[in-house]
């Protein structure tokens, strides 16, 4: 990795070219890679905006970290229940159509350096929010904001529009030992 | 996921089955993703120790976060220049060696409920510590230890070992469009 960089080492220089980057497949460590990214650019003074999809009120460990960290702000939507991908309900869809208002909101504000849509891939993969409005927040992203998009099922229309595109793929997983999800780990 | 946890709701308990986790491949993700599990694990109080392999002073922007949080503690191995794999010298053998000398310390001392070896899949693939001894560490892990290994090339003796596994697959990256790192993201 080169240690060059592509804007001023000024903490609080915004990005010069901000990306666009998605985490995708069935693997581990999608939110887990976006999370790190945020602390990484709020080391670096940089302002972050975090929404979650699908989420309910995020009772996850992060949430204790970030709210006492300056310069992060959050947002969720979306009930504690697990989403039917068979049968939508309206009050499910209105949910992550606020979500996706809130994350354009932020990505135009010029408050934000990045904007995290955490699930979005999968709203969209299950019809939550139309793909097309995903397309059109990227398309009309300012310069200077970087975006991360994650979830599994990542459309190719949104591999296309993005600039840097990861699948996590699960080589091996303790789910199929029949270990169930830990705290403080896998929430 | 489930919501389900195998283990006490009491934020300080350890975990009672910690398991081994492996994030490798080319893609993006892998040290970002052990990251933001740290965060998460912190979030609910638990202790984490991370060792740096071949990083140097890790001047990374995590850094100006890490060190304000309680419970984590860090320590870095290492030159900042670029390792060789072709020409590895003594000294990064040595630092090397010293780096998972300190992970099993902190593995085996009783103080952290969670360790990550940033980069050791590569230190091993590039022979600067014995594949073998990362093994044993592994072998020798305490049960309610977790332990994190990042870095590209993972051993398939590794991969056995492991509870479980994470291939970050490149599927678009913005290097192949000759956009240089930037500072808050990539380091």
């Amino acid at each position: 990795m080169t240690e060059k960089a592509s804007f001023s080492s000024s903490p609080s220089e915004p990005f010069t070219k901000g990306l666009v980057q998605v985490f995708t497949g069935d693997g581990r460590g999608k939110t887990t890679a976006a999370l790190g990214t945020v602390i990484r650019a709020l080391g670096h003074g940089l302002r972050v905006y975090i929404v979650y999809f699908m989420k309910g009120s995020y009772p996850y460990g992060e949430r204790n970290i970030l709210s006492k960290l300056p310069n992060v702000n959050m947002a969720s939507f979306g009930s504690l229940e697990f989403v039917d991908p068979a049968n939508v309900k309206p009050e499910e869809k209105e949910q992550a159509r606020q979500a996706l208002a809130a994350a354009r909101e932020a990505m135009l504000s010029g408050n934000y350096d990045l904007v995290v849509l955490d699930e979005v891939n999968l709203a969209a993969a299950w019809k939550l929010v139309e793909l097309d409005e995903v397309v059109r927040l990227i398309t009309d992203k300012p310069q200077n904001v970087e975006l991360i998009l994650t979830g599994r099922q990542a459309d190719t229309k949104l591999v296309q529009v993005a600039d840097l595109v990861t699948e996590m793929l699960k080589i091996k997983h303790p789910y199929d030992k029949e270990i169930i999800a830990r705290k403080g780990i896998e929430y």
